[in-house]
Formats: C-alpha cells, structure tokens, sequence
C-alpha cells in the first residue's frame, strides 16, 4: 500500500516545559524536556477556586527552577479556548469562564501559557511519547471515567473554530440508545464510560438472577471476565462492539495512520479488542482499514501532563 | 464567542487549470481559473476503457488551447491514491488499479495531473466557490447517489494516510440498522442515500395500503412532501433526523466554521434540516454548534469539476 509520505520526525526545541494537567481531584505537575521526558513531577489536590489553585501549582515547582522553562502548557477537563486561554466551561471543576491563562501568568508561571483541552492534551503527549512525532495522522481516544479524544492531523493538533474538536466520545453509535450525561442519545461514552460498564455489569448481574455486589468497578469486571465470568464478559461485548463501531466511523472520517487508545479502561482493551475487531472488518473501507494501526497505551498515566507541557512548541 | 483568527482568503496562483470530473455515465470537464469561475465547459460520455475515456477527453479540449494550463485536475469516485495518481478502485467504473495519472499524461494533458476522490474534488472547489477560501474548517457533505465527504481543515483539503479520508456517509447512525452498500449496517448513507430514499417512500406507501408509483425519485418525494403526503413527510423526517445525528457528531468531532450540504439532494434541504436541526440541539456541544455554520448549496452542479481543476494550487 502507497502512503503519503511520511512526516519526518517532528522534532520540538530543546528545553524544559513545565506540565500543568488539572483534573477533577489532583493537580498533575511536570518539568518535562523535549523529547518527553518527565525531569520533575509532582502534583496537589484541586481546589475549585481558580486564586488558590494558582497558588498551590507555584508553591509546588517553587524549587523547580522553573526560570529556564521555555513556557507552561496546561490541559483542563471541559471547553477551553486555547486562543484566548480561558476555560469556558469544565463541569468537573464547576467553572465557567474562568481565565486560566491570566491567573497563572499573574502567579509567574513561565510564559507563554498555553491552556487546551485535557484530552487534546493527552493526544498531543501521546504524540511525541508513544509514536516520537512520526505519523501524520493520530486518533487518540481516551478511555477513562468519560470517553475523550484528540486528533493529530497532518502532523498537527487539530483543535477546529473554537478549540471543540475531537469529541469522539459524543459521537452516536444507536442514535436511539441510551441517555448520555451530555444530554444525547447513544453516544459512544454510554457503551464505554465508567459509569456505564458498571451500570451493565449490575444490569446483566440483575438479568440473570445474581447480586450486585458493591463497590464494582471496570478492573473488578475485567477481572471476572477473565475468570470467565459470564455476565461481564457480556458487558465487554457489548461495549466492545460498540468501540468497534465507533472506531469504524472514525477510520472512514479520518484514514488515520494510528489509532490510540489510552485511559484506565485501555487496561482492558483485549477484551474489547475481541468484539472491535469484527466490527471494524466489517464497516471499514478496505484500504483505511488495512492503513490504521491500532495501538493500545493504558499504562502511561502521564500522557495529560507531558503532552500539556508540550503544546510549548 | 471568540474564535482562532480566521485565515486570510486561500488565493491560488493566477492562471487556468483543466478541470475533468469523471462520473459513472458522464465526464464533465472544465477550463477554471483561480476564482473557480468556468472559462469554457464540455462533456463526454463515459466509457469504461481507460484508453477510450482519455482519447475521447484529450479530443474534447483540443480546441481550448490547454498548453497554457496551470495542469490537470482529475476528481474521480472510488478510492483513489492521490500521491500515485493511481484509481485503486472506483465501483462505477469498473475500475481496479488504473493509473489514471499516467495515462492522461501520455495523451498529453497538461502537467501537473493531480487525481483525487471526486468529493474531496467536490469539497475543495465548494470552498472556493461558495466560501471563497475563508474559513479555517469545512465539513462538505455531499448528498446525491451516495453520500459523501470532503474535509477542508486548518485551511487545506484534507486527505489522511492513504487519501481516502472523508467517508462521511459510512459512519453509523444506527449500528443496527439497514445493510449499506458498503457492507456496514446503518451508515448515514442507508438514511439518505438516492435509492434508499425511494425504498424507504415505498415502505410508507406499502404501509398506508397505497400503491407504490414508477419511476419515484428523490425530487418527486419532495413534491408530494410540500404538497402534504404523509408518506413523503415521513420519509424526509427519518432522513432529515439521521442527518441530524450524523451532523452533530460531525461538530462534536470536528468543530466546524462551515457545514456545507451539497449535491441534488441537498435541494430538498429545508425538509430534511426540519428533523435534523433538533437532532442537532439536542446532540451537539453547544460552543461548536454555535461556532458552525449551516449552508447548502444544491444548485452548483460544477463544483465538482471546478475542485478538480482547483486541486492544480
């Protein structure tokens, strides 16, 4: 098969980017170099005003020696517009128009200050780590408590009008399914989000006649489908199949050279693997199909905060 | 709403380029200049034999005086190697491997030749013509036998690893639906693709206990929708609710400036957008649906022929 040439190898300046990846309960903090490389870590529990978290972040790399940074990159669950650095909406954090940017400059966090969104983030830390800058063109879907995603197009992070892009969670997979907490129907977060894989594991318990224990959670239901459990080998079906069909659609849009799935729940991606698969053989065209790599990452927890660091080209 | 700054208008070098739009019963070909606007304008009719096709379309602009010609821009429908010029297969034509690009050149026309998907070729000249190369993001659906996609992102046509990106019609909109001609169950493509429309008023008509008339067609479907037919009105709001579901992933994915609906059956627009704008509402995030634009452009027949010659930069 004939590709498009290749990108070579994009290649960031060299020098320290501090990391910031806010998410809902803890503050990830990296000094990262340009190849990825985490040089420094450390992290402080998120607090909803935007005044202390600021305070907390620049306590904590207070003896980085942070002067040398070539610049912050930070990624925040939710809607960000990376023109302008402000977090229009991230409902983890109970925000809304909060200028993050602003905030974190007048702390004297090293300039310039790029804010996006946590999931583009991750794309673009992927980007370099796993694949060192080579594909042009990425899908990165992260699995975790929602379904996110992040493209690279042409070698770039793509981040559309308003930096919205790459949903890919929201994105329907049976327009009449289930109600998703983003208010539509069937997206493909109700087959794969936490809370969904749980709520089935209790639906298949319930349908056949057996209890519910507590406490479930996506590694306890990989656990038991391993042993053979029927009910939650039910579950992955069901949402592997459903990833399957998702991811279909994307390589049909996209014709990426790589899809990425990443996130906790990519721990479990063999067992999704198994239903996926038929389903991207069968609604696939052939030649994207036989193009798209698929590449498991579940393991590497800090894609979010070196890829922030690395939106400092 | 703060967006990225737009990009300045794309102009392309002064000068006319040869435009060949290759359809399954006839070739449309075009003398385009820079704006996109048509210099002089033929057609052939299609023959399956590469050599016969190419004979008949070098004979069709002999008189054009081509030699000035900036190049050749060959939109054809299949899978198509833009990098190779090689048309790896195209179901209308009956074609498989034919290196297109290879044989235009030995017959003379003007060089560059640059071959790509017809609604890639579609999409590109829909953002010169109707766009006038402004926004940043492009979203090109076009509706007509099929359904298909072109992209226009970060300001270019975008093609993925193998130039095959862009299959907007083969994305699920009901994983368990009707079986596409692709082989997939679902696809927007089974909602609003030309025959499965007519099927789908037969469907009604056979339900109501009415007679199933000849010769149906899309247009026809329209015209009983506006004069009241319950049938007609029933098959246009199943349309128009699938391209509702697909069009608000489409935002949610890419973040659009621009949804452009093109294509014969983009004429029956306002019918189907009925059903599809409260799919959209309800699906879509709400910054990226504020951010995309909605426009249909059912009329330009040329676009199509005018992308191709506009693929010569």
């Amino acid at each position: 098969m004939k590709r498009t040439p290749p990108v070579r190898t994009r290649a960031l300046r060299p020098g320290l980017r501090l990391g910031v990846d806010v998410g809902g309960t803890q503050v990830k903090l990296a000094l990262v170099d340009q190849a990825g490389r985490v040089k420094a870590a450390g992290r402080v529990d998120t607090v909803r005003d935007p005044r202390v978290l600021t305070a907390r972040i620049q306590n904590a790399v207070r003896s980085w020696g942070i002067k040398r940074c070539l610049g912050t990159g930070v990624g925040v669950a939710g809607d960000v517009d990376s023109q302008s650095g402000v977090v229009r909406i991230s409902p983890n954090l109970g925000w809304k128009n909060v200028p993050l940017r602003e905030r974190l400059a007048s702390a004297g966090l090293p300039a310039p200050i790029l804010v996006d969104n946590d999931a583009n983030a991750a794309a673009w830390g992927a980007y370099f780590v796993e694949l060192e800058g080579r594909p042009r063109n990425l899908v990165a879907l992260t699995l975790g408590t929602g379904v996110g995603g992040g493209l690279v197009l042409d070698g770039k992070l793509y981040r559309g009008a308003t930096g919205s892009a790459g949903e890919l969670g929201h994105v329907a997979v049976d327009a009449g399914g289930e109600i998703c907490g983003c208010g539509a129907r069937g997206c493909l977060e109700t087959f794969l989000g936490r809370d969904y894989l749980v709520r089935s594991m209790a639906g298949e318990l319930v349908r056949l006649g057996r209890k519910v224990p507590p406490g479930l959670t996506p590694l306890e239901i990989s656990r038991r489908a391993r042993r053979g459990d029927p009910a939650a080998r039910r579950v992955w079906e069901k949402a592997g199949r459903a990833l399957g069909v998702g991811l279909a659609g994307f390589i049909n849009i996209f014709n990426p050279d790589v899809v990425l799935l990443t996130g906790g729940i990519a721990g479990s991606a063999r067992l999704l693997l198994r239903h996926a698969g038929p389903e991207i053989r069968r609604r696939a065209f052939a030649t994207p199909r036989r193009a798209a790599r698929l590449l498991v990452s579940a393991k590497n927890h800090d894609l979010g905060v070196i890829g922030a660091a690395l939106l400092v080209e």
